[in-house]
């Protein structure tokens, strides 16, 4: 607490310097964002538009390039001083049609149909599916110490659950994922045939969550699927009936070759700082189900918003302030690298980079990944002028995986920080739906990145 | 700012004194009540069985009658020291069965139908309906500028809208909640022959909101409906076409003589000092459509969530912890007036009163209204211990209509403050219904109030 309180009055002291009258500007500009946003707002129709009209947009499809379309023409129309395309290579890794799953148990007949997804970037099972005991474990390191002659030739249950005590459930999803990216490869090197992941889930419900395997160099490729949580708790519960049930899953998704897709970028230029970069973004790919609305739909039509809203209150910024739609987040982050790889062959500066990609929900704050302690607390000092909108965890870490590539020593990466509470029950799901998006709560964060973006360009970082 | 930072400053000095021992051992405690309440929580069951297999429950209905029974069982379970029903005598009012609304134009053919829902209180329509011209105000002041000629014989359709520039959305309500409540007595004092009110809502959409009016003495009672803010929408669009269109509305609500009904109350009795209370409560009664999940099941589930932890914890009160569910706080606070007037008649001492009735929401802290200064400021200097659960909307002002007659000169009324965003979307329609509500928003709000009685009662006010 002591520590906390020594950081609001260092805050208050540096904010003082810029003086009441700046501040008393500062807190009228940001208050009219906010109204404009919230009386006048264009992102939640735009969502609408890109959830319902193109829908669910995994890099590579044809609806990830309608999205790129889509999202030029938007900025296009927006009179930026400047829109482009940049190119990038994407993974093509496409579900297939075939996938099923059941449990298959002396008791049961017939066989129980569960709810699963492939993993992103699974394998396929062979065409008449695999069918396999099943070795259930709460993660990798019970996996290891089970060993291969345990593991040899099952497939592989990994039933830990969201730990619910996180206030931020970002937190739960951060202590099971590995089960889902690292677990099919260290199920491979034991010898397991398939893998079965409970999904990353803070409810329960017959909705299984995607999300991406990372397959490594040194292990076979072995078919993974995601279960629903209530599927993992009754194959939990009749495991425990009997040992010797077995799991039956039917995958045929294919990897194709890499496509040409793009970063969609809007720029308003800097009128006395033009090099000096100021970066807003959210991601335009998805997964393949649902409609990508939470995840990332809401960070794109946000950070687009952020330009209209500046533009729209005649706002002339020092500093160039792009927009950057990234392809390709959810399964490769080829578009946030190629970012950062032509940021930096071309030179330039990045001062800060924020993005949206934690859900459209009530803002919270903005978790902050500064170079040095200057930084953050110049960030820090504009906490009295964001906290009667509701943002009051501006706190130290977080970021973006889009942005991340930038990182450097000079650049502040920003991740906005939304309500944490309902992201992780629609996550990567076919529940990931423009109804689940509540307008007021969407608008109030493009306003609240726009406010960000506003101090950050008018004193520098 | 610097009022705000002189608070911070003051609530820290007030805090020293307890000690960093105490402090630990509160925040330790705090942190279990979390836990508990996210991992082994009782009141996402509870309210599924209120709102699903009770449902709606308009005082003086079957169900209500039903949800004072099960709130008794339900606290009877608990072991409480005392678990008991107070008396009171409610309103019964019941819509009927025949409401209909409709726009009758001479170029729509047939008449066009649109969602309205008679206002709660409201009289009924004559048997086959009335059909009239329509005037169209934005509110009471422009109604009485209008005067009884352009008033009189015709329908007065009240059109404000929620200002949406308003961060906490029940400002936005209580700027507009005017033209639904007294409304129909400053039309029908001007000779109107029916009212139509758009609702009160944030959002726009097909659902009619329903609320109390009240209809003064000294007016002639005239039906009244609300419309649903498309329908609003629609009416004002069509009447800039035509203005002698007509709304034709029919309405057979009836009143039917009091009924007796309950206050609900358990309590656990204080070990030091018994005969000072600490309430914790929300509303039993809802409207009659829906099934009153956010207004207010939300709250009491809560409220009874409070004991079970607090006795789950092991935790023995000094003081006397009652959870009370009043009956009635939608038309009429008979519940709240009896409760207070008995605790007066019995020398109670209540010392503070917690009321959640803004929806089971992501907890934002909780609005004070204090007997004195004091009194804010040990409320206050618990801001640390809350702030870790995102409670930082520790606030002055604030309460809740329930626990509004206990005001003395002694009782720090408190609502509960859950965040705002969604609550109007789906406040007084079909539409606030159990699936709107997250488990683990409703329970981290059980816990934050379970969090602030402890701190009550452990320390005083």
């Amino acid at each position: 607490m002591l520590t906390k309180l020594k950081h609001v009055a260092l805050a208050a002291a540096l904010a003082l310097p810029l003086g009441a009258l700046a501040q008393n500007q500062d807190s009228l500009f940001i208050r009219k964002l906010y109204n404009i946003a919230l009386t006048q707002g264009n992102s939640y129709e735009q969502l609408r538009y890109l959830t319902q009209n193109i829908g669910a947009r995994l890099s590579g499809s044809p609806q990830a390039a309608a999205a790129v379309e889509w999202s030029r023409q938007e900025m296009e129309k927006m009179g930026l001083d400047r829109v482009y395309l940049q190119e990038v290579m994407v993974p093509h890794w496409v579900r297939g049609d075939k996938e099923y799953a059941a449990i298959v148990n002396s008791r049961i007949t017939p066989a129980r149909e569960v709810n699963v997804l492939a993993l992103g970037g699974s394998v396929a099972t062979p065409a008449n599916g695999l069918t396999a005991e099943v070795v259930e474990v709460q993660g990798i390191d019970e996996l290891k110490k089970l060993g291969k002659k345990k593991v040899q030739g099952k497939i592989v249950f990994f039933n830990r659950p969201f730990d619910q005590t996180h206030i931020v459930t970002g937190r739960a999803y951060g202590g099971a994922v590995d089960q889902r990216s690292s677990g099919p490869s260290e199920a491979g090197k034991l010898g397991a045939v398939g893998v079965v992941v409970r999904s990353m889930a803070s409810n329960t419900d017959d909705f299984p969550h995607t999300g991406g395997l990372r397959y490594a160099d040194d292990a076979p490729r072995i078919p993974a699927v995601a279960i629903s949580t209530k599927g993992a708790d009754l194959l939990s519960s009749l495991l425990k009936e009997d040992e010797k049930l077995r799991f039956h899953m039917r995958l045929n998704p294919q990897w194709l070759p890499d496509v040409l897709s793009y970063n969609v970028i809007g720029e308003i230029k800097g009128s006395e700082k033009p090099d000096e970069i100021i970066v807003v973004g959210g991601h335009l790919d998805s997964w393949d189900i649902g409609e990508g609305a939470h995840d990332d739909g809401t960070g794109v039509v946000q950070s687009m918003e952020v330009l209209r809203l500046l533009k729209q209150m005649g706002y002339k910024p020092k500093r160039t302030i792009r927009a950057v739609m990234f392809m390709n987040e959810e399964n490769g982050l080829r578009g946030g690298t190629k970012y950062a790889e032509v940021a930096k062959q071309r030179g330039e500066k990045h001062i800060a980079a924020i993005e949206s990609d934690a859900g459209g929900f009530t803002p919270r704050g903005f978790g902050i990944t500064a170079p040095n302690e200057p930084t953050f607390q110049k960030l820090f000092a504009w906490k009295p002028l964001l906290a009667p909108y509701g943002l009051h965890d501006i706190e130290r870490g977080g970021g973006g995986a889009d942005i991340g590539p930038l990182k450097d020593d000079r650049v502040a990466l920003i991740g906005f920080r939304p309500d944490s509470q309902r992201y992780f029950d629609i996550h990567h799901t076919a529940n990931d739906t423009f109804d689940k998006v509540n307008k007021r709560e969407l608008e109030l964060g493009g306003a609240s990145m726009a406010a960000l973006v506003y101090l950050i360009d008018k004193y520098g970082l």
